[in-house]
């Protein structure tokens, strides 16, 4: 069986996104080249770190990752990554919305779970089989699973710099935890850390 | 002149002591070992950024970092470091009670200032000449400069732990800064990470 990862680009000061997240502004205040500029712009000197964060064989997402709506589904609305998703494989959405199966090019298939990060987490490993499953995102979701204790393996991306506004933080009520960490890379625009539980 | 600077050993969460701080318990929540463990059990590993922490030719710190105390000092307290402090140099602490300079061996004076960082921090450029200032600490103070742009270059040191309960945070109410990593260094026990503004 394979381990649960997460990736997750942060800020020095740990937000993945601040609150004013919208259709046109995905991450809040933060624009994508301050979070993801990285491997958006320095794609070959990330490929490794780029690559792991789509390698697993499922993965679990919370439903603002998916969607900036919040009530029932828009169905013309098929996520933020155009008509092949770099997933290709299952990705289990939590939501309160029930919604039929999205199937994209290229393998992927979002699944609209509304019984709870837990059956959520459950569906993911038993598709990937073998394979690990990867925590997707938000930081809501992250916080929740980590306080769960049900992340083997956490990657932060840290860029330089603070987003100092409003957000949900990374680890914010997840309570005492010690990790090992197990590798980590500097870069002048991101430094890579992994941990172990 | 030199430039300001400011070491500080945080969590993963970004905390360097938790809000129940005491005598007994400096760090609070957190132990010496956890934050302060590469320095303490792998000294040879780290000596060059252990070194750069008492490098300056002044210092500035918080009320907090030298003394458990809150109300007029207790003159039989001098300071967290025995007779002989790691600073050898003249130490401005941030109070809002009066004390007359306290001189310890090695080269190290304590200097009270109870008209505000502002001030603290003129007096201890002075006293650098051509040398850096240092911020000490603790978070509080560090957040304090920082809010006012006056930390040139922030070193943190990333220990693999997240603290998951109350404390201040670096970069709480600081806003939005974008900084320039300009150094990393990764181990196993601590990341250091350097940054300019």
């Amino acid at each position: 069986m394979g381990i649960v990862t997460c990736d997750l680009a942060v800020t020095l000061d740990g937000l993945s996104a601040t609150a004013d997240q919208s259709l046109e502004r995905p991450f809040g205040a933060l624009d994508a080249e301050t979070l993801h500029g990285w491997h958006l712009e320095h794609a070959a000197e990330h490929r490794a770190e780029s690559d792991a964060i789509t390698a697993a064989g499922a993965f679990v997402m919370g439903r603002n990752m998916f969607d900036p709506g919040r009530g029932p589904f828009d169905l013309s609305w098929k996520g933020w990554w155009g008509p092949e998703p770099p997933y290709r494989a299952p990705v289990f959405v939590l939501t309160h919305h029930e919604r039929e199966p999205l199937e994209m090019a290229g393998g992927t298939t979002f699944h609209f779970v509304t019984d709870g990060p837990e059956a959520a987490l459950a569906r993911a490993r038993e598709a990937a089989g073998e394979r690990d499953v990867a925590v997707a995102g938000g930081a809501t979701t992250v916080n929740e699973y980590l306080a769960a204790g049900q992340i083997d393996e956490l990657r932060l991306h840290v860029v330089p710099h603070v987003a100092g506004v409003p957000g949900v933080r990374l680890f914010d009520g997840v309570g005492p935890v010690g990790w090992t960490a197990v590798s980590g890379r500097w870069t002048p625009e991101v430094t890579h850390l992994v941990y172990r539980r």
